[in-house]
């Protein structure tokens, strides 16, 4: 991080703007308009996750720091301050908690975050302090003064949409709400060669009629996705009766009324599957968050930026511009990746595709200037 | 070990029996008869599972020697020699292979087990070196001399069958044959929120279905238990797309031919699964031991010794008899335990049952040496 924040500092200051890094650590570049007022915020993340890719979070930094040098070459200056947000951490590996730079932004980091700790045992505070902020100040990272004139951010796709529909880019229409639960089922373990099977209470078969359930629900509604991606079975030996299950449920939807009835949908089944098999189910939830709209007027601006054909699609992503909805008006370009592949060494974009983000960027910099 | 060993040495000299260890580590006590001529075989393994209970195992090594030893109270000998074989591990859980001690008296344990390692990168030989044994001479360890007139096995059920019927113990007529594999799914791990449903090649919901395909295939057949006792997934993250499943599959039934089909079934409804989910399968064969069928006259005898009431149940669970069965007849006694609960520290017998299993194996001796 100390690397990439040098390198990306160095990038910002050629582009012309003034560096400053706040205490969670965010790099804040800004480019002074023509005149005095709001600002327009531009940005994405630097970190990635472990065995990640190259484009998951820096590949939006790194076009916005490219629309404003294109503004500085031309010795162009827009009649607004930009600001380039390169945030700290979006993916939350280290502390187990996400989108920590934006939430700083957004004045939503509070103390039982700092106290968070690392494998290693570092809490959040001393990590942040270890790296030059004071996690002390931590609420001065919160926007200050005017509301900004909206958070436009671009990042790969990271799925298989535009690449189907041969388009480079696309603007999203809104980033998808998301429930998670942790659902257990609470069975009976025994030999696998001794009870018969109509004694047993196998907790996986249970388990395994319910992830086929969630996959039903998702595939009756074209815009859903529902996925369990993490499942252990207890005690899990080749000759043992499994007698507990634990398993992850991710429900998106960029719709929160469909997103909640299909979450309910899935559940009751869940409880039907439990008490026809004389198990146990616990559903512990452990997120739910709201679908967030993309602003209209900043959608319209990337359309117009970006010419006829350019289609819009909702993101099942989270984005930093979740959270600086609570700040602004947002707006998300999506760019082309190959296959669809993300968090993976295999994410993959074509120089073509991110010139033309960089394009539209530009374009829809001076649209935004005229309008 | 050293310290059972100990103890049960004791235990059999207590009982009239000489004593002693063979290379691999079992303990064998020899009472001698009035006549010379073949020996009766008793016993079970010493050794047991992590976080066990007291009688898999133990149990059956008890029960012979009380046995022995009523014999010796009374100052009679039956007119052949017993021996009793606390055999050094079954369940195989340091070395990952079962039966040692009952394989080596069957002159099955070779130059290849000896290779392999425990947790800690000792190896066989050495283990048993370390324990007083000379892995050199494991051949030495094979029955010697004729042919035995029988290996009789007292065990507990590890199922609920007697249980549920009422009885104390009951007559074994087979051990189940037993077929084991691990299955492998090949999806395509992806971003929960961003790939379609209908563009996934989810590997979990695949196995989800042939788990459930494995258990219905098993509740066709009265006899038959088919589990998946281990499953696991890949990357395992509640935001990624399953694209990796590896799972066991282990069925049993007592009829080799029954089993044989419901395999076949099962492994070709989990590529029919494959195949239409567009993910690929893979099936490892992991061990096929066909069924042990209990010896008729051992059987008939045991009946009789039991009185009438008795009745007869196949065994689910492998034990040491397996290997005994192919150098003498086999014949085995159930005692019934608490909920069929087995592996487990709330394993639990009745002493009234065991005492039951002690008289009919005093009277099974008896009505041998009439016979």
């Amino acid at each position: 991080m100390r690397r990439v924040n040098e390198v990306v500092t160095g990038w910002m200051r050629d582009a012309g703007m003034t560096v400053r890094r706040d205490h969670v650590g965010n790099l804040r570049g800004r480019y002074e308009g023509s005149a005095p007022g709001p600002s327009l915020l531009l940005g994405s993340h630097l970190d990635s996750v472990r065995d990640a890719g190259k484009y998951d979070g820096p590949l939006g930094v790194l076009v916005a720091i490219e629309a404003v040098q294109r503004l500085h070459d031309h010795h162009t200056r827009p009649p607004f301050p930009i600001e380039v947000l390169a945030f700290a951490d979006e993916e939350g590996l280290r502390f187990g908690a996400t989108y920590l730079g934006s939430r700083a932004l957004a004045g939503r980091l509070g103390e039982d975050d700092l106290r968070r700790i690392d494998a290693d045992g570092v809490t959040m505070a001393d990590a942040i302090r270890r790296f030059g902020g004071d996690p002390a100040k931590i609420v001065e990272d919160r926007w200050q003064g005017e509301r900004p004139l909206g958070y436009v951010e671009v990042h790969i796709e990271q799925g298989p949409v535009l690449e189907s529909l041969g388009l480079p880019v696309g603007v999203v229409s809104a980033i998808a709400g998301q429930s998670r639960f942790e659902i257990t089922v609470a069975g009976e373990a025994g030999h696998a060669g001794t009870v018969p099977m109509d004694r047993r209470h196998d907790a996986l078969t249970a388990a395994s009629e319910v992830v086929l359930a969630v996959e039903a629900v998702a595939n009756r509604n074209a815009q859903m996705v529902a996925t369990v991606g993490k499942l252990a079975v207890e005690p899990g030996a080749a000759n043992v009766i499994p007698g507990r299950v634990t398993f992850t449920l991710d429900v998106r939807h960029p719709d929160d009324a469909e997103r909640q009835e299909a979450c309910k949908t899935i559940l009751s089944s869940a409880r039907d599957v439990a008490s026809r098999r004389g198990v146990g189910i616990e559903v512990r939830p452990v997120s739910d968050r709201a679908a967030v709209a993309c602003s209209p007027r900043l959608m319209a601006l990337l359309l117009d930026a970006g010419g006829p054909g350019l289609i819009q699609l909702p993101s099942g992503a989270g984005h930093d511009a979740v959270f600086m909805s609570e700040l602004t008006d947002i707006g998300m370009l999506f760019v082309r990746c190959k296959g669809g592949v993300s968090h993976n060494p295999a994410e993959s974009v074509e120089a073509a595709d991110v010139a033309v983000a960089v394009d539209v960027l530009g374009r829809f910099l001076d649209l935004l200037g005229k309008g």
